[in-house]
């Protein structure tokens, strides 16, 4: 199965900085890489060294730490970006070039041939220096690049033989997932090297792109926490593994699933953001079930409605039963809780009254255990 | 192409009534109603009239407002809930029942025989009592359904002749593009009917499915305003608009975008929750544009990491520049804003500092333009 054995690559520390409020201090980083390594990413990815010293001494402070996780940085094509990110003593090398016409002429102005050229300089200079770095080549804005372009420089880059892994990126979130799994399958086929998705979130398509990615042979994915990237972002660690999980548990199972609410609410914490109402599996409503039907259905057996177990990370359902849309069952399941044994008959009128006041007004806990302990009186002095 | 018919169901008063913290007035649900009457969404799906007596009088009001938009409402495959939908006027019923083995024991306890026969009664029931209205017949928990099952189903309502519309729903958010798109097309292919998906977005594929149905030749997507609903929500009607959008602007120009962030706020006001940062269009950085050389790059050609234009959306972008990934061509593009000529010597040094400062903590803007008057200055004096 090709979701057996991929690799995430965690760039809350590289794309993730690219998000408008994130401006994270050494500590910070440290904090963050620590809670990523426990989780059990493979691979977490720093910002250049070239950006700023502080991005530089981070690097240091990270590898430094000793953590079982990989450590990348993200440099241009560059001879001199790529001679003092490895002087950082990182694990990895990810070197990126624009290939797509725009970028062509609006980021450094070369050509197919000098991109071709300057990728074989950089990367065979890289790998005389550092036989055992991990090296990844990667375009940017692929799915905007000209098919002939991206295989004459894939295809120069893989003959190297020097790189590990190839990398496809949807920089402005373009790609439909059809699209990601052909791009990804060819490379696969053609050059037998790793394979890595990045994959941006303008229209909605990070993560099953992300998905069609390891389905046509990718073995790893770019992720960050919550999704925080340029603009609105990319793939989300935790919605990566929400998509996977809903295929098969088993396919998640090496992460520790209950550290995920800890490092998306300390991430948003430090961005100074909240953690999206829709957010997947963290989000204030992953697991709240509302409406009557829903609520009856998940009493009885909750993977009616329920495609994730929120216990497998720590979390638990809510069955609101204060408003309009409520059911007589959800209702009778908060009797029983109360220790109240009530009819159906006066469970049902009880749910009515609760309906028509929600109508005007959603009720209470408390307000709702009123009327079920009034119910009960009445019954009781009758 | 599939994406030039499609239509809208917007269930923001149905399935976004099943958010957790939605409790609409009837005066917020005509409020809603008129701004997606004016963004100019084909339909408009209703909380079904049996929940509760507002619920009944809200689909009257609306009807009554006179929209462009039809009104439908939403129904389980009940004779009496049907016979109550009817008397309200509206324009249109949406009837559902669950077929996955799951709903089927656990919500109505019905045989798949049992199902075809309910179903059979009441859609001819409706048809019999309203020659004209809009009668869709959906299942519910379809990609969880035996496939056979819904075969079955479908052909057997298909046959009846009665109804104008199939569903398809992914009630628990499961389904993959490619599963989205076979059953749609087959449907389809042996009905000769519109076909409308309903998508969940547990596991972050509801805007990518909803494409692979259009794909498949589906007519008809169901959305509601920032994707509320059961759980975290179903497709957004602003993900789905980016989604379109970015395959080619003409596919959703039949709609007043403009309109767009003005609904999405006052839908996050009226349910008390914040558009998520990472929305699409009319997330807060959306078009924020922050390492250096995306800022370059976007000066140069807007469209080299914009798939959608702000202006679109009555929106702009931001380049900041007061952080340590900034680059020297968005500190020029500000000092030529406050019409100062730096050389680029001048410009490079500045930005190393700003660099170097925001290191420690991020510049305001105020700040940066203090150190570019300074720069100007120095050079004056000198």
């Amino acid at each position: 199965m090709p979701f057996d054995h991929y690799h995430i690559i965690e760039s809350t520390l590289r794309e993730g900085e690219q998000f408008s409020t994130a401006a994270f201090s050494t500590g910070e980083k440290l904090e963050i890489a620590g809670l990523l390594d426990a989780f059990g990413v493979e691979m977490i990815e720093m910002t250049s060294p070239v950006v700023s010293p502080q991005s530089e001494a981070d690097i240091r402070a990270v590898v430094g730490a000793g953590l079982n996780t990989r450590i990348l940085t993200h440099v241009r094509c560059h001879r001199d970006d790529a001679l003092r990110a490895l002087d950082t003593g990182v694990h990895g090398l990810d070197i990126v070039i624009g290939t797509s016409p725009l970028l062509m002429q609006h980021s450094h102005g070369k050509s197919i041939q000098q991109i071709i050229d300057t990728a074989s300089e950089v990367l065979t200079l890289v790998r005389a220096q550092a036989p055992d770095i991990i090296l990844r080549f990667s375009t940017e804005d692929t799915f905007r690049s000209r098919e002939s372009d991206l295989l004459r420089v894939y295809l120069a880059v893989a003959d190297l033989g020097v790189v590990n892994r190839l990398g496809v990126a949807d920089t402005v979130g373009v790609a439909l997932p059809q699209q990601v799994y052909a791009m990804v399958n060819q490379l696969v086929r053609l050059t037998g090297l790793d394979v890595e998705f990045h994959g941006h979130n303008d229209s909605g398509s990070a993560i099953a792109n992300a998905c069609a990615a390891l389905d046509g042979g990718a073995t790893h994915v770019d992720t960050t926490v919550l999704g925080i990237g340029e603009r609105n972002g990319i793939t989300p660690l935790g919605g990566l593994i929400a998509r996977l999980y809903t295929l098969d548990r088993a396919y998640v199972q090496k992460y520790r699933l209950d550290l995920l609410p800890i490092i998306d609410q300390r991430v948003a914490e430090l961005c100074g953001i909240e953690i999206p109402f829709s957010n997947y599996i963290t989000g204030s409503n992953a697991f709240c079930h509302k409406a009557g039907i829903h609520a009856k259905a998940v009493l009885g057996d909750p993977s009616t409605y329920e495609i994730i177990q929120p216990q497998d990370f720590g979390l638990n359902r809510q069955v609101p039963i204060g408003h309009r849309l409520t059911g007589w069952n959800g209702v009778r399941e908060r009797a029983l809780v109360l220790g109240l044994d009530l009819d159906e008959a006066t469970l049902r009128a009880l749910t009515q009254d609760i309906k028509r006041q929600a109508d005007v007004r959603p009720l209470a806990l408390d307000e709702i255990d009123l009327l079920l302990h009034g119910a009960a009186r009445q019954r009781y002095e009758r």
